[in-house]
């Protein structure tokens, strides 16, 4: 569900920098670094032949696949997978291709790129944290001590102060970035289980091969058999949209706040109109409530993901592949938003 | 939200030809159509120029807009709108640049271009509901009069014909069907109504001008503002939701009829396994079943988009975006889905 | 999902005259309604003996079940019918008692029992959107030309008249009431259809059975099966969310105008504040907006009930029944509040 | 939004238990109770008099409050605590009235009730973890070694253990019993902050009275202002869900076992039909499927609530109370159907 967006919303709805993490090049760099990987582990645990993992690492050193095949094998297997291997098998040729992949599963693959990919998203979503932080660290010394009048149920309530406001944004931010390395953790996994999820090719040798392998691709080994149990995509998906959640309350509140007749904050910049020139429409604010809409319902889709049938669901596994990266987005771009939006403040307080 | 999308994924979970219809060239042509031919509708009421709408026609004939400046501005002004109607005057030049857009805003331009792009929508999705009917008709003639074991609540009910089952799906194809024209209509609205909702600038004129403008657009002109009345938007996402939902259905009981054991249905092709090559697995089936609890979900996100405030909201309209495209790809695709499933059909019925 | 509902919310969230309609007593008194006029029409069709109709009338005249074996019954069965009717078998007793519910299955009971449910139903919200019109009829003749700043994207934009926006919120009103006789057409049907949906029992004389029940319980013959295909319900329910969505646009601009700065309505009573008794806070407008994203989610959960599979799914109508009541109730409560709502305003445009 | 549940339904889609927990009863005993220890707490901080608090201890100890006038107010104020406490006062009489509830917002009252009411569902929730985890070691001790087809993607795969399933099914509740005590530190705290979220009229003292008045209620304080931060919510939601997800994954199962020609479980028990006495219906595997849908739905709701305007949003907060309580008492109900379930199983793994 792609193809319909707007090249002109890139930067507006979008993120550039996600794409280079979530995108082919790096998906299909994490599926062969596993494949890769794999062969090696298993040659140093002797479930393959050495000589077999050396020429699968020199062929598919250079590795590009047919686009064109591929696309037209997923749309038959469901899933990249299937002709990915067979077209990694032809480059390699001889024994060796069958060494590849031995013991393996599709899901073992998408599920440990995932994971792979996920590396440079936390990193992302850790310094994207530090940033609004700073930019609100930086809006408390200088105006922390103005006074506003607070508001609730929409009507005035009583005066607090500035620092009142930015405190309660800025605890919901540090409280999500403290809460970034255990999610990291659940996220950050190994998935090596085989076709049905019991390792049944590897014997008593798959938990050495799992730290092994985990160890070459720096992800950990969970405790409990990841192809089915999608607990942890659901806690992500919520973890992702508490962060646009949070955001949306500011920029809710700078929306509020910067209404002509309430004057309690002043921002440079702000989108024209093509009607009325004069306007300065505070821009990011409102789409920092879109992103946390968005993301507000997209959680409950891969939660219905968690119905996932019998040893491998197509169609809920699918259903993941169509929401994750969109919410991972939605979630940098809120927070690179919340930054700009926060950077731009000329004032905040009661005005005169 | 779109980056992010894997290009193996486009024949599985997307529709080249939508692309087409809702991508980047047909929202500028439309956007470009709705500006040269409001021009000309005002110069032939004498709200501008003739001379002036002349050169805005043939000025725009060749106009390409400075993508990386508008996706700039995008990023400022929440739409493309403002930086698109300043390229098109400086396009333009002289006194005619100021009589483009005249009376207009930017949401006449972004709602009218969605009207016209959904012409094409409404004319696929037609097609595609006949093809379906069709090989549904079909596998009625072929297979109808055979015995089924029905099942209620996923257990073995009482034996009924094949066609009673192919004829509950058919229905439901059907009666979408009909409802479709009476949607388009909802839809294939002009939006022509300035700032404010009010179409200030045109006065007594208003009525005559949007006559004229519909019918040189072929749209129809609604009876109410379109502005912040989003009914018909949230009508359509549950329709696309609908379409999806009486496919999901049938893909689910032709994947419950695929199961081993059951084997009520015998498909051609049948997607591999990277682990157990003698799988057939119904991939078409689960991706239609994906693409229900998709929509179902995203019909929410539209809905929530009816809380539109004032006079027009940024946050709740940028929703929009986020989401309708999708939904329709989602529909399109299951649609051919299910007519390339449909045809795959080599049995339906009980076996031997 | 409901004993956890606190009774201090049932006037602020909920609606008393929707209990009557489609609580125990209506339900219990749709289902025998159902039954007694089934046996009726069967006997004058020749399906069942007319002395056993007769008893099946007179029996049940005074019938009451013994609702803690029902409870319990309905946590074994997963609905009430199969343990109802044998209550019913066991009042009625002798050779008649078998002749209750011939042909029908559960679901013929429960769903035409929820369409005899939604007659009074469709009558309140036909009546309620009657009066929010007149309320907004009203106000357009009382304060319709005095002058409103419109404001888009939250701010000032140009001033428009009063009337401008009333319109706007009334169109949306009208609009909704003016698609009501459909929807009800599609939602006030019966069902009867038997175990699988093929009628099995009835043979040739499934017709005009099918047409001489209607008419007895004022419903309508559907030109399809109605067990698996829930679009009308999918359909319904998108209805319902698209009027708490028009009237939850309406909520949230009365909030709006209500802001101290904004000052463009003043409204009687608004609630206290137990520690700032001089606010006056626009309560119901508030729950306009609650209900109206309560609704806007739902829907998505109705919407997942379209993946209805086979020839009944257990675990998709269960989700209708903890849905659908609760978003009829959300749309009629909203429409009553919208109602005492703008009763309550005293003014509306800029003050002074 | 539950005057329309129906009285059967109570223990297939409910829990009298939880009832006991949130109902009317508790809630009010709750706000009593913060308000008497309040008064307590204050005075041996010197914020009120001795005396008073004695007197309101004394005075409030037989209080029932005027239930028909509460639910009155509740509609004029949006929540039950401006009148309660004004029945209070009644009550109370004397200078003492006017102490009660010093320093705190109707804020303060709800949502440290909803904590207080929080504890026993907490070990509730403990305490049904533990049994589903032990009805599953009781069937892996039973049944684990036996032979069962796993199956992908709705197709045969390869044989497995029965207890390679069990196993999975159990460490999802394994996992999620483990993040319960931490999820209940999140939920388990006062609230005390007063009108705007900066407890104003508390000075310096407001400290040393929270941890009194936490540590008398049985709480923790929380390092942020709780008003407006409403993420412990949305992440709690997201908790309930993923318990729902988990058990509906093993109730999908289940009911795709029990399936006629699959054959892979055998159930005790096992719901009627009206119309075919033959079947035994998996209705609690259904209803585990249904109640995870139902919950991964809500949970976008109480996401929305995460944009929480200002100081005190009515709208966002509101929507909580018709959302929370039904979420958890979809959890509890699940974990005791999913309980009754496995119990019930009379064989896992291939017939014969």
């Amino acid at each position: 569900m792609a193809l319909t967006f707007l090249p002109y919303h890139a930067r507006l709805l979008g993120d550039a920098e996600i794409a280079d993490i979530l995108g082919e090049k790096a998906d299909l760099a994490a599926m062969l670094a596993f494949e890769v990987a794999l062969a090696r582990v298993e040659a140093s645990h002797g479930l393959i032949d050495a000589k077999d993992a050396a020429a699968i690492g020199t062929s598919l050193g250079q590795f590009a696949p047919d686009m064109a095949r591929l696309t037209q094998a997923t749309l038959r297997d469901g899933v990249p997978v299937p002709d990915l291997v067979a077209q990694m098998r032809e480059a390699i040729g001889g024994n060796a291709a069958s060494a590849l992949h031995f013991g393996a599963t599709t899901q073992d693959v998408i599920d440990t790129a995932l994971a792979l990919k996920l590396k440079p998203v936390f990193a992302m979503l850790q310094r994207r944290f530090e940033l609004v932080d700073s930019c609100l660290a930086d809006l408390i010394e200088r105006f922390g001590d103005r006074p506003l009048m607070a508001r609730s149920r929409m009507q005035a309530a009583i005066v607090i102060d500035v620092g009142d406001r930015l405190l309660v944004w800025r605890k919901a931010v540090v409280q999500l970035a403290a809460a970034l390395p255990a999610m990291a953790d659940r996220l950050l996994i190994l998935s090596l289980a085989g076709a049905a999820g019991t390792a049944e090719k590897f014997g008593d040798r798959i938990d050495p091969v799992r730290a092994s392998l985990a160890t070459e691709l720096g992800l950990a080994v969970p405790s409990y058999v990841p192809h089915t149990d999608r607990d942890r995509i659901a806690d992500f998906a919520s973890f992702l949209s508490r962060i646009t959640g949070a955001l949306g309350k500011m920029g809710m509140d700078i929306a509020l706040m910067a209404q002509n007749g309430v004057d309690q904050i002043e921002l440079s910049g702000g989108g024209g109109s093509s009607a009325m020139p004069h306007k300065r429409n505070p821009v990011l604010a409102e789409v920092l409530v879109t992103l946390a809409r968005y993301n507000a319902i997209q959680v409950a889709c891969l939660h219905q993901a968690l119905v996932h049938e019998q040893e491998r669901s197509g169609s809920a596994w699918t259903l993941e592949w169509l929401i994750l990266p969109q919410m991972i987005e939605a979630a940098t771009t809120a927070l690179s938003h919340a930054a700009a939006l926060l950077a731009s403040v000329e004032r905040i307080g009661e005005a005169g």
